[in-house]
């Protein structure tokens, strides 16, 4: 492993893109804008799956499938979602390939579609279009269905995980009676989603509301979690949309209510997608690789012998069984790495760039003294622990290293929330240490323009909590009733 | 419920069309071909890809994920390959669309792409155009890989879960440097989908090489598992394929032996799909509705009060509260309905329509008497049960419709396999009963032809079981081996 890798401080944009490829989690493919999601990274992400499933299910969610294409005209029955969508999307156009004269394969004229079918930017039209068959009365509500799948975006530039053309995620869909009852559901997935990227990827965010440039085309309101990334720049890592009666209107989805009036029904949808590897990856990692919170690590131990000889081997492996079996059984992912084709350094270097959280090695001295070598990947500490009451001391060393990642990130984003009174303090904190700038503004969409062009921040939300404050538009001097908070973001 | 349906000898295509609809399970959408996958018929989904997955990680692969699209050249370099898929299959050509003048949404001519993209109908050639990067030396070797993805397959006829355009499936691409260790993996997959129909589902299946004309396209060997359906029409459940140096050869993948000579590589792909939920449903399920065996089921118990007023709900509700909490501590999922706007006979019709194996009812005089009545969905059985002990009750009784199930599939298809010895008998076997017909075969095309054109049987295997028994053929006369598998096929 002689080999120098690009660290953050050089290039972070370059240290990201290394990093992907060398802890083994994706790549791109020869299919312009798609990527391969490798087995490591595709089992962080099911472990990511696995979670928020669960969280779903336990709110009162089901699963479902909604089918890939979208017709052209759905996309068109919702005036602003065909704006958002439309310009940016793949279009199946035929159904068969032939042989040409010379044996070629070409597309068949023959076999245009009437309709060009659109592969999904999202599924808000083909699920209402379905939701019209369901809902009758106000007993079929409410209806809270959730969908992992696959979604196409054509994009121009790409990055693996942040930015791809194909991308994997979940949609939820839901269907209500009422507004109230919409609202209530849309904030209380954001908050499943902030409690996932705080407890699980120990990432601290910022919950708030998107301002009305800024929102989900065709949601009366989007609410959002943010992330703050170590190169300063933000990362909106879920929405959750309020859709009011948008689509209900749209599809003509009405429902009986218990006094027999037809009323549209009010809707939300929310997502997260495989963009969280990116945030994940960004929030903890450092120049030697990956850094994994243990609660998403696919190995969370990884156990290395040291030896000369098939007899010192035996003896280790015979003693790390016992460990082994008492770790997998408080539920903790192991590995032993005894191939006998690697040397040591080359393990220590393999879990250090794939960020499994602690590792343990054991030679013939450590064996000797009834200890081994304990490294924790995120501070790089080794400690000789005794060998009697390791797994206690491992388990907990696991949730140490939960709490020290989350803490660490933690305190970058405090470091890097800066209130600014004006537009000259705006550009200054923006442009030497970047971050959120927390700032007043006046509400209109022309202000935001102008800063978005000047500097390239945009409003990543107006948080949930933020004080009643009044102040002035950093920009225009408007009157405004507290501050947003501002950044540069991927 | 008065509705009447369909019973299976009235019409069994129509029966098994209502029964999709009436337990929920799925539906067609506007999109010609393809379905929607409702929540309770995902849920069964959901418990079929769980127990796959954890036997496919058992057996040591791990999951991954490849692109949606497939860049038309890739389909055209395995010659066999191309020839099976692209006749049917969903062609992108642009990646934009665009307001006409009139303000129509329509495809942007300026957005055509400059190679055609399929939508992946299996994805042999978009992963080992990936493989090709990953593997140089024996040390890369074997590779393991799963993957779930939605894949689209043209159909102009469409049933839902059996045939439709989309579907869900996972397709297992494995690498390896011998040709033994290929076939051994082909073999060792096609084990897990028997184990896996056998005991979850509750489907006895035979085992078997596919004949070479009913071969995957680009295999060198096909091995399948075919189950009966209660109709006597045979259902390819599940297929893995050795597919020999083919795709390694298309693609140009060699690896470096020990000794540092450069080989092509060895390869397989298995899978199985949604087509599982039509395979299920016509195993079991009767004129009543879904019967579901309960490993599969997602309630396994429904338990039903039967009451007057509320105080008398709040006794049996207390009372049941015990009795989940002990069978949900033994691994077993149960709903207590006590929803108010439903009387017990439009329960009892649902779970009948819905499958579930077990049904609880109690009511006042049961709670007096210290018991309940205990229905089961298979037999239709009822007992009154003593309250005391009757966890341990409805456990066993899970266990013993699990087995009746699939004994009672197994009598079936035991008085459904015919042995034949002329093709008078052949076609006498197969228009009376049905089901699988033993004969010989001399081997060769024109037979397999000329039988499925005048009966529409086709051969569903060679059984990896059969006996050596030499034998004519029964169109030819000429020499036969062993007996081959023919039916009838969904």
């Amino acid at each position: 492993m002689s080999q120098k890798y690009t660290t953050r401080a050089e290039d972070y944009s370059k240290w990201y893109n290394e990093l992907v490829n060398r802890a083994d989690l994706a790549e791109h493919s020869d299919v312009r804008g798609c990527m391969v999601i490798k087995p490591y990274g595709y089992a962080i992400w099911e472990k990511m799956k696995d979670i928020l499933d669960k969280k779903f299910k336990e709110t009162g969610h089901s699963n479902a499938y909604f089918p890939l294409f979208i017709p052209k005209s759905y996309l068109s029955k919702e005036a602003k979602h065909v704006e958002g969508f439309a310009k940016e999307c793949a279009v199946v156009t035929h159904y068969r390939l032939m042989n040409d004269e010379d044996g070629n394969v070409v597309v068949d004229p023959s076999a245009k579609l009437e309709e060009e079918l659109i592969v999904r930017p999202t599924s808000e039209t083909i699920i209402w279009n379905s939701y019209k068959n369901w809902i009758h009365s106000y007993r079929d509500l409410p209806i809270l269905i959730n969908q992992w799948a696959n979604v196409v975006r054509w994009e121009m530039r790409t990055r693996l995980f942040l930015r791809t053309a194909e991308f994997l995620w979940q949609e939820g869909h839901t269907a209500h009676a009422t507004k109230q009852e919409a609202i209530e559901e849309a904030e209380q997935m954001l908050h499943v989603y902030a409690d996932f990227a705080e407890q699980y990827m120990a990432m601290p965010v910022v919950k708030g509301v998107k301002s009305p440039s800024e929102r989900f085309a065709g949601a009366e309101e989007t609410y959002c979690i943010e992330a703050l990334m170590q190169d300063g720049k933000a990362l909106q890592a879920g929405t959750s949309h309020f859709l009011g009666q948008n689509f209900a209107k749209a599809f003509d989805v009405k429902f009986a209510d218990k006094e027999g009036s037809l009323e549209h029904v009010w809707a939300t949808s929310w997502g997260v997608s495989t963009r969280l590897m990116g945030a994940l990856i960004m929030t903890h990692s450092d120049d030697e690789g990956l850094v994994l919170p243990p609660t998403l690590a696919p190995i969370q131990v990884a156990i290395v012998p040291i030896y000369k000889g098939e007899e010192q081997l035996n003896a280790i492996s015979a003693r790390v069984a016992t460990l082994t079996s008492t770790l997998r059984a408080k539920g903790i992912s192991v590995k032993y790495d005894d191939d006998d084709n690697r040397r040591p350094g080359w393990k220590f270097a393999e879990y250090e760039t794939k960020g499994v959280p602690v590792r343990v090695a054991i030679g013939q001295r450590d064996m000797e003294n009834n200890k081994a070598e304990v490294a924790r990947r995120d501070t790089k500490e080794k400690s000789s622990v005794d060998w009697d009451g390791i797994a206690d001391y491992i388990e907990q060393l696991l949730g140490d290293i939960q709490s020290n990642l989350y803490n660490k990130a933690r305190a970058y984003r405090s470091e890097h929330i800066t209130e600014v009174n004006s537009y000259e303090e705006f550009k200054e904190a923006l442009s030497t240490k970047g971050g959120f700038i927390s700032a007043h503004w006046d509400g209109t969409e022309a202000t935001e323009d102008k800063i978005k062009e000047e500097t390239k921040a945009t409003i990543r939300c107006i948080p949930l909590d933020r004080k009643e404050e009044m102040g002035q538009c950093i920009i225009t001097g408007k009157p405004s009733q507290g501050r947003v908070l501002f950044a540069k973001a991927y």
